[in-house]
């Protein structure tokens, strides 16, 4: 989900004169449909910048929310699928804005013919999910559409929270000499749906890695508190985008050491024979977060000792220059720009 | 959007083998869905019995929620389109529900190659509907999807918003002699919906009714306080469909004068035409409320005053009998039955 501050005069600035593959992609091509035509007419001012939740205050509780629709092909998938997703998604959104999840609700369109089976399925998985993310699910609605009109069934979820204690998610917070610390291995989800579509003629043991990262993400703010200064969840985009996203709202340099960045053989090799980089795969189950230095250590500790946070890794760190840039390092001292992610190489992966 | 009571043994009974049209169209067949698949293995226990919106504890502060798609062909119709469907209905769903929205969120799934200008038109069709709303549109998210997987664009909204003070709606507390009130003519949005796709060879002066109805709710409730027993918004499957849910969740019979049910000449002309009875065609800008006997006459005052309410009437009462069932009586004394919507006459009206 996407939240922006205020626009007092809204404006339209996107001139692209048609929808695209790329618009929902995650990359550039979000970005200015997001911030050039959806956001000045439609977003009022929340109380951060561009983020995965919105925090807005209700009553005298404040509250996070986040809405994602889930349109990924194959709906199943070594790992997981459709409903898991868009459970884990949204609980994502929601923890790396600093706020757990408490409840959801959820709407399906369908498609007429769909085999009911086939709907009971990723019910069922939408509710073990939730139950392992401790979120629990209130309502819903449910619209069919013809045959040909909708690929099965696509899944929207939305998710409301409350903020965790101790922790404000800033990009205008991250200083020079901040650390930057990423959960686990890159791409799995990105190649896992490429792989299971058959498109790429590889067999490979791989999965996706969606999972709820609210106990990793707990664990850290218990450890670091407010060292915590920034998080996000790289989904679509994959890491390289969230960076930039970063680096642009934080006006810092973003320097990343390639070598420490965990990915799978497979996903490397699968990026190889691609032409892609695995820092611009999406990821379903993992986050970057930036910790001030003196905390960075014992967040790290934290993180390793929740199970499934053990190949959490520092990755890179804040520097005053390059301005607004992401920058990999190789341990041969060579280094190389980092953009965002452009066009979609591959489509419709949540 | 659906809610149910707990189930403790997720037992699912829906039996159909594929989804059809029918369980998109809010009648029995959806109901059998909800009932019988995404309620069981879904939904925790809400305060309430099948409604609208839930309402749930947030911290300290009591909230509702709300979720709808969108799928409505064409996007636009006289009097409306699918954004301003889109924000009305969902703050509809939570005025029925006792509560007023306060913050929406919103998802589209685009299809490649949607004009952006049609995207741009309803964008600005759901920032003026909010406004007119009263309601803050806080975040979303956007998906694409190949051209021909999606008619241009499908939109979910969710809303949440607070009790409003003094009411609280429950079927379980309809009393026999409480009066039926509704807030104007039947049918006018479905047969819009059906002359703009020109399936019927018609030309008339009709626009949908789609509309906030939270100003005419907060004069009811303004006005007849506890006295409010029960509210609801007949969108699909019509004033039939929600009468009979009443009647099933309340035990009572649900008694109207057909001839007091305010229908427009044309609606009733497609409708005869058709094979259709006005009372299960959809509406977006109206809703059905049960007040207790003492309370009717000030109640109806109240919501006539506001603009929009001068068509409020009292449509007919509660009684004992036949229990669960919905009676249509003439001014001649005939009587008959008023069944739920079954199958789908009118596919995609919302």
């Amino acid at each position: 989900m996407s939240t922006v501050s205020t626009l007092t005069v809204p404006r339209v600035r996107f001139k692209d004169p048609q929808i695209e593959m790329a618009h929902g992609a995650g990359g550039k091509a979000s970005r200015r449909l997001v911030e050039g035509l959806i956001a000045p007419l439609l977003l009022e001012s929340c109380e951060r910048a561009l983020g995965d939740a919105a925090h807005v205050q209700l009553g005298t509780t404040q509250m996070a929310i986040t809405a994602d629709s889930f349109v990924v092909r194959p709906l199943r998938f070594p790992g997981g699928s459709i409903g898991e997703l868009a459970v884990n998604g949204t609980v994502n959104d929601l923890a790396v804005s600093g706020a757990r999840a408490e409840v959801l609700v959820t709407t399906f369109v369908l498609e007429a013919g769909l085999p009911s089976s086939v709907l009971e399925a990723e019910v069922r998985a939408m509710g073990d999910a939730a139950r392992r993310a401790g979120v629990r699910i209130v309502g819903g609605d449910t619209k069919v559409v013809e045959h040909g009109h909708a690929d099965q069934m696509y899944i929207t979820t939305t998710g409301v929270g409350r903020p965790l204690a101790g922790v404000t998610i800033d990009a205008r917070s991250v200083r020079p000499g901040d650390r930057v610390i990423l959960s686990g291995p890159v791409g799995d989800h990105g190649i896992t749906i490429l792989l299971a579509r058959g498109d790429l003629d590889l067999e490979a043991d791989l999965r996706s890695d969606t999972r709820s990262v609210l106990p990793l993400v707990e664990a850290l703010v218990d450890a670091a508190g407010p060292g915590v200064r920034w998080m996000r969840d790289p989904t679509r985009g994959g890491v390289a985008t969230t960076l930039n996203e970063l680096a642009r709202d934080c006006g810092c340099g973003v320097v990343i050491m390639e070598d420490d960045v965990p990915v799978h053989d497979v996903v490397r090799g699968a990026c190889e024979l691609l032409g892609l980089d695995p820092l611009h795969i999406a990821n379903e189950g993992q986050f970057v977060a930036v910790v001030a230095p003196e905390h960075a250590a014992r967040a790290l500790r934290a993180v390793r000792a929740v199970p499934g946070g053990e190949r959490t890794c520092i990755v890179g760190e804040i520097q005053a220059q390059p301005a607004c840039t992401v920058l990999a390092m190789t341990r041969y001292g060579a280094s190389r720009v980092v953009d965002m992610l452009v066009g979609d190489p591959l489509p419709r992966i949540c």
